[in-house]
């Protein structure tokens, strides 16, 4: 009973209001064509301030141009796309993007090419690259485990099955930390592992048992020094200091989760949508309308921001001046900003309906938030809040801007 | 007698070590050539990861791939170049460079072509870029002032001569702000002035008089919060809080600069350089062999830490868990590695002879180091800070990665 409970909570948090879906059946596709034999990006002209949007429902990518708001072209073909995530090479032209079937797929922003793919895994939650750039991990639902690749080739490098006493665990969480090593969490094992990759056909690998009951999402802090990961089963989060001269799990927030009188929990908040902002962490609440602040150099809890429903991502501008949320359902057509100077709600947006993600520019002036229902991406300006551009995109769902090559943990 | 003093000092810190030029001559030039006829990388390749070389002597840029770590070309034809800066424009194709002699160029990394060419100024001290990428702004010792240009065309659209009771000031300090503002100091007014572009050929300037004596160069804080400005005429800071209300200068840290009993500075500090790790500065002392420890929170000094020279570069590695110091002469052959978490040294090098700049790669797994006598760029592991590669550089100064393209204040 509980584990089906689980399963429908993470199957409702992964593929996201399924029951939408049905909204888009003859919906009109975008007016761009797929251009593969042709340079979506002239020769002379950087990729610098490019980005991709996920169209989950027509297994295609849109290729978008942040300095002239546009939209560049579509790449066909990805598969099922449904919570697909991308990381970029080191150079900003390669998208890796992970999509839920298992697909692992190499797309060339500059030409618009898929120069590789391979079906990796049979359900897969997202994937990481190596600080150098030479490597590609994949986590996986089914079969469970990491996965890893040559960057180059997509060619299989290792297998990580991620097995606990005869059992192989679902593995999620996984983010990059320096010296082309990993970090990631086993849901139903209940551990956290770091794989040194610096021979990848021989990971090494360090084991943290008995972090709390069924790690379900991660994060690493901007710096590379947290590694947080939330827990389904039980409440409170697992923080390890990667910094430490010897790494171990501590417990934080142990209010943290569905409490003891849990209230009815529409999505699980996305954890690597926290935002640190300065000193203070900004998160989202389980179940409640809040947003959790926290004092990242005690851990603890330091206040509660109101806010219009259940927070889905909480998001730092990259200055850490504002922190831009969006909702669960029933509140998922709006979003709302938090100062952090006062810790008030100075705006509230509704830029269309299901908002899915936000992205901010690299300087923060602009964020591009995908609204999957009303099939677009606005473009809002973070200073007067107007909406700069809209551009066309077929049930639009994360948004990924090269930027995210320089950062770890993106 | 103070004026030519100061003006001694400044010569000597902006065109660093004049009398080491006599042994440059006869050098061997690099083995690269100009390739501006073809593509320096080819159409399918992004620039996220690539950066330039200053080279000095030759007026020449080399262009640099971090992930291979090679060089891939030279560009000729900059003029004078010493203590050159170089900002970026978002995709980061193009790289707009500021020589000493009032020149401004247009660079295409990707291309090796010299797209524009403006001598804008009889001396000039460096740039800034908009944020929406489309305003060039430079700021200039001869004639003084700051003069904007249309960064597609180099078209001059605005000329802000900074003139203060009839005087022409010279500009130092200059800095990118959000919404195509842009803040710098006047040397001989001691004032702050900060001009919204929004017009670019209607200026609007608001102007902070009384900061202190003679600013000689300022820094903006990584989120662009505080800008802070060292006073060349006495001790002390002059900061502004722009995320304030009604930002005012206040002054900090009043014993920083050459004291009551001062001793010889063989070389002004760049604040440029500071770094910001956590919620601490790590500050080059004035003189004394010492990095200044602040806590951002109150600017008040918390610690000293002993180094083996004078200070002038001290710089973060992005995660900031080491500070970076190279040295004025006699130890311009000497960089510290400090641990933040300890404040110990851990790591003194000697990569060559005339340490002139230290760049990080945007996730901190190596810097690149110029030295400027052995006419080499070493690349060097932050971690075991084993020496990955060097590259040959014609008397190398600053080096700038494109990843900048992506940063407040670069």
């Amino acid at each position: 009973m509980k584990l089906s409970a689980m399963r429908l909570a993470l199957a409702f948090r992964f593929s996201t209001l399924l029951l939408a879906a049905g909204l888009l059946a003859g919906c009109a596709t975008s007016g761009t064509s797929s251009p593969s034999s042709s340079l979506l990006v002239p020769p002379e002209r950087g990729n610098g301030d490019l980005g991709l949007v996920i169209e989950r429902e027509s297994g295609t990518l849109g290729v978008l141009d942040t300095t002239a708001r546009t939209r560049l072209g579509t790449v066909a073909g990805l598969g099922d796309l449904s919570h697909a995530s991308v990381v970029f090479s080191r150079d900003g032209a390669l998208a890796y993007v992970f999509g839920r079937d298992g697909g692992l797929t190499k797309v060339n922003l500059r030409t618009g090419a898929i120069e590789g793919r391979v079906m990796q895994a049979g359900n897969s939650i997202g994937g990481a690259i190596s600080t150098d750039g030479s490597l590609i991990v994949a986590q996986n639902y089914q079969p469970g485990g990491v996965k890893v690749f040559d960057a180059r080739t997509l060619e299989q490098l290792a297998d990580i099955p991620a097995v606990v006493d005869g059992k192989a665990s679902r593995v999620v969480g996984l983010a990059d930390i320096p010296r082309n090593r990993f970090i990631f969490s086993l849901f139903d094992a209940g551990q956290i592992w770091i794989a040194d990759l610096a021979d990848p056909r021989q990971p090494k690998i360090q084991k943290f048992a008995g972090i709390g009951k069924q790690p379900y999402d991660a994060l690493i802090t901007p710096d590379g020094r947290h590694y947080i990961a939330g827990l389904f089963g039980e409440d409170g989060l697992a923080k390890i200091d990667l910094w430490a001269p010897e790494p171990k799990v501590e417990r934080i927030l142990p209010g943290y989760g569905k409490g003891q009188q849990p209230l009815p929990v529409f999505k699980m908040p996305h954890l690597r949508g926290w935002a640190v902002a300065g000193r203070h962490a900004y998160l989202p609440a389980v179940g409640r309308h809040e947003v959790l602040v926290v004092d990242t150099q005690t851990w603890q809890e330091v206040g509660r921001i109101p806010v219009a429903g259940q927070p889905v991502f909480v998001m730092a501008r990259p200055d850490g001046r504002q922190v831009w949320v969006n909702f669960a359902v029933p509140d998922y057509d709006t979003v709302q900003v938090i100062d952090t100077q006062t810790r008030q709600i100075v705006q509230r947006l509704k830029p269309g309906k299901a908002v899915l993600h936000m992205e901010f520019t690299p300087r923060g002036d602009a964020v591009w938030i995908s609204t999957r229902d009303d099939h677009r991406i606005s473009v809002i300006d973070t200073q007067g809040f107007k909406t700069l551009a809209t551009l066309p995109a077929k049930s639009p769902s994360g948004i990924f801007f090269t930027s995210r090559a320089a950062r770890t943990g993106f």
